[in-house]
């Protein structure tokens, strides 16, 4: 069995595999034959006999490289970067262990927005001990969340969450029983959400969901978070809405990096964090643990 | 039965009664004569013959002035403002409703700086998209939170704590049972906690607890938090080990509005909010609810 990886993020450290991840993958699979690749061109010349290819990136047109190739494991969990084979001999398995991580990272962001920390870190940079900036800060205990995208990750964020507040509701694509909601009951449950989490995945059906018409729907001083993916929502709608709402959380934007020129940036509102939901040092061996289980389960 | 009270916080709306929990209070003790006072001198001029005082702050000096008086309800958790009656004849009843409140603060902190926050911070006013920053954080759910000063409100917070992270340690003054740690058990526990939070109480035994000698002894990258009292916790002696720190998180501080020339406001890892792990919109009557609870209940 060969094993071609291409697992780097230039952008992202912990994104990137290090020496003892690939230690990690020896030793769990001694009989393999494990390559790790440092650019796309070596992965392609040199790759081409893999079985099986660990990485975030795989196009259309590589596949006729890859003669051999039956399985593609990529990290991430959005469908975004991975074509899918046009014979269809290849099988592409996507991670399934971002919930834990993305539901600390968004439960952070809940209550940073929560205790109004955009405006206590203005009060932070002016040396003012201003203890009234919070005043209308409520227990997160009492309040409702709304999740937009109850998938794998949606799911365990609403379980994470669910004791932490009063009421959490999940909208999904469509529904699987009389008691889930849909993407049609949006106009019953916005004006009652608190906290509007959108964990959206990237395609044609969810560009600009959240449009002008939906986030005027919000209830007034609610709070919107975008972790899935920045096409769903659209920025020049939500600046309007902006004086309605009480803030806005943003971890993927429509272009990614977010131009220094976005008026986003400049919010006093808003608050901006570079698609870092994942970024943690646990990441590529919380991958590995899925990938290994997956290669020796046989 | 007379009720005085005087229930300002000239420096917090939200620890200040409206007249709302005022209207609360007289309906649900529609036979007692309530009077509010906006000064010290109203309450104490005026206040005299008050069976119950509700108040933030009663002198030893004021009790002469109060003949009647058999009980003050004071909302704060803190034995710091409400001086003992030197005749034991008052009983002062203090606020027991602040755990859920301070719990929801503490877990916003501690997931505030668990994703290096200061630095995103920093990030975010320059409009740089790093995604960098975070690679160092690991899941709270692999990692050991240690609370120093285990009473009623750091009991609360241990519970709401214990399903997000890997280990809950609390310490406290004097042992209950043979599992529980204190004091004497610091120089073991500090090495190995993640996250070191202070809940002390101000009191002469508290002070300049946690000095140069404890503070050496915390993991490297490790955080801490002061959500008790800033006696507690020695500024200078924090600084020279900002360098050893992951970071740390002051709602409070020696000397508070903490002065604008201190060198806490301008490190980079150092992250300060003025007393307000409590300013929630909910406090006055979460307090009412008790005071009510306990008025009616006879």
């Amino acid at each position: 069995m060969k094993i071609a990886m291409f697992l780097i993020d230039n952008d992202a450290e912990s994104l990137s595999f290090s020496s003892s991840d690939l230690d990690r993958l020896c030793l769990a699979l001694p009989t393999a034959e494990i390559e790790q690749y440092e650019s796309e061109s070596a992965f392609r010349n040199h790759g081409a006999g893999a079985d099986i290819a660990l990485t975030w990136h795989f196009e259309t047109s590589w596949y006729e490289g890859f003669p051999q190739l039956k399985t593609i494991y990529t990290p991430a969990a959005g469908r975004d970067w991975v074509a899918p084979d046009p014979n269809g001999n290849v099988n592409v398995v996507h991670g399934t262990f971002h919930g834990p991580i993305l539901a600390e990272s968004l439960l952070g962001a809940l209550l940073f927005m929560n205790h109004r920390m955009p405006a206590m870190i203005q009060n932070h940079r002016n040396r003012e001990w201003d203890r009234n900036l919070q005043t209308g800060t409520r227990l997160l205990a009492e309040q409702t969340v709304l999740i937009i995208g109850l998938g794998h990750i949606g799911n365990y964020c609403a379980d994470m969450l669910a004791p932490l507040v009063k009421k959490i509701v999940g909208v999904r694509r469509t529904s699987i029983d009389a008691t889930t909601y849909t993407v049609n009951d949006l106009p019953q449950l916005l004006p009652d959400a608190d906290h509007v989490v959108m964990l959206l995945p990237g395609t044609d059906e969810t560009d600009r969901f959240m449009n002008a018409e939906r986030l005027s729907l919000m209830k007034e001083g609610s709070f919107i978070y975008n972790f899935g993916r920045g096409n769903s929502l659209v920025a020049q709608d939500l600046l309007p809405v902006m004086t309605h709402l009480g803030g806005a959380f943003l971890d993927v934007t429509e272009e990614e990096p977010l131009p220094r020129t976005s008026l986003l940036w400049e919010h006093e509102k808003i608050f901006i964090t570079p698609h870092s939901s994942c970024m943690y040092a646990d990441y590529t061996s919380r991958y590995l643990d899925e990938v290994i289980q997956h290669l020796t389960r046989s």
